[in-house]
């Protein structure tokens, strides 16, 4: 019998023909319409991955959520429109055909790159003074949507309410502990997965029902492989706030931290909301 | 005779065929080497706001520098992937063919929305106490590239360094006011260029030549028309750091904000340097 993680599961793609894969969605990361973000984010990414003409690991990844996703098979379109000497550039698609009629759900941007040693600095300030995540209790996940029972998140502040009580609150900045559930060691499709774990902040902030919707979401990787072993299993520091919320669209970004304190990934996205 | 602000010659482009626009670079924008990729960037933004097919405003825009622009002028081909009731997904390339040898330059991907009022906030914090722009003096620009001098640049802040002296510094922070030299009232498509108009960070921060070039370039556009409106052509405040340097790779972050209080723009830049 093999056992596979079900990220694994979730991120398995076929080869269809030159530049197009097939997968699908997968009710271990379901939403609560449609599945996780943070996975179909996994996906697009995966399929440079696996493509034959990769070049280097993944520096910047955006991905632009077109439409709503519905369960089932998804066919994606990865091709590398410039490979350079130690850079690739990529763009691919996401379709469905929902009532037959086919229809791009996701676009994504990536770069990839050979990277060498160079002076390094980190430059953003990592939280001081935050419990170790054993001694953090994991947040409850009873009664919500599958995705959220796949990651053990451990809140350090601005934790996902538990009523929406309307309680509106100073700021939406949240601190956790996160690591994927059951454990799986960290690589690239799973810290951009990770990325869009992030409650959408004005949950956070206005602890009242609106309906959201990530439109738009950036990830830069500052890990590159060897740091990615480095971390393992072991959780991350998430650290995430919004910037501006306007007329329908907020903002928020978000860190990575490995807990020897190296900025893992930056992340940022743009979200609809309703209120 | 009519006269058009270098700008907006810089973005003028031509309907070529269905998604098919032309442009060149343009001599007043002239970086180093190749052209600002602000003004790439605007162009990219311009080819949608231009197209025919257009809902709506820019929300989100990332354009990835696949290669270096060459002196002269480019193809661009702009195609709404998806479009729904209230949003519009984009992907947009740039072409140019030197020595006959076709090849993608940029992409971009970009989501535009109708918008909506709704409950609004501001989360991040527009720095205090700032001197007007009136009382600040303007950044020397003689002896620069073209487009540094197409920006009137005053910095509170983190000026770009008189020489490279390295002495490095704590951090990369800068605050300035900016705006088009000659004024221009601000637009989608100069939010868009300003947004990319912030010196890379490692350059105030370890004061030593590098080579450096921007992959990948995300703004978040908070503002919307009628609030461009407002802002005319004043100078907006541009707050901008870096988040971590890393193996040839780093990232800043940048915040655009009009006189009273709004934030205009959200912006995040992957850069690749070499030490």
């Amino acid at each position: 019998m093999v056992c596979m993680h079900p990220f694994d599961e979730a991120i398995d793609l076929r080869v269809f023909a030159t530049h197009e894969f097939t997968g699908a969605t997968h009710p271990a990361y379901a939403n609560m319409v449609g599945p996780f973000g943070g996975t179909t984010a996994a996906q697009l990414l995966q399929c440079a991955m696996l493509h034959t003409q990769r070049l280097g690991d993944p520096v910047a990844l955006t991905v632009n959520f077109a439409a709503p996703v519905a369960d089932g098979a998804i066919r994606f379109v990865a091709r590398p429109v410039r490979t350079n000497r130690s850079t690739q550039h990529w763009i691919i698609e996401a379709h469905q055909t929902p009532n037959d009629i086919s229809g791009v759900v996701a676009t994504a941007t990536a770069v990839f790159a050979v990277r060498r040693e160079t002076w390094s600095n980190v430059e953003a300030v990592m939280p001081a003074n935050v419990f170790a995540p054993e001694t953090v209790p994991r947040m409850p996940v009873r009664g919500m949507p599958a995705w959220p029972q796949r990651y053990d998140m451990r809140f350090v502040e601005g934790a996902f309410p538990t009523a929406f009580d309307e309680q509106e609150q100073a700021h939406s900045r949240s601190t956790l502990w996160v690591r994927d559930e059951p454990e799986r060691a960290l690589d690239f499709a799973s810290l951009a997965a990770i990325s869009d774990s992030f409650f959408p902040r004005i949950y956070v902030r206005r602890r009242r029902r609106a309906m959201i919707g990530t439109v738009s979401l950036t990830t830069y990787f500052h890990a590159d492989s060897a740091l990615l072993t480095q971390v393992g299993t072991n959780h991350v520091l998430g650290v995430a706030k919004a910037l501006n919320y306007r007329h329908g669209y907020f903002d928020q970004t978000g860190e990575l931290w490995s807990q020897d304190r190296q900025l893992l990934a930056s992340t940022h996205q743009l979200v609809y909301f309703k209120d």
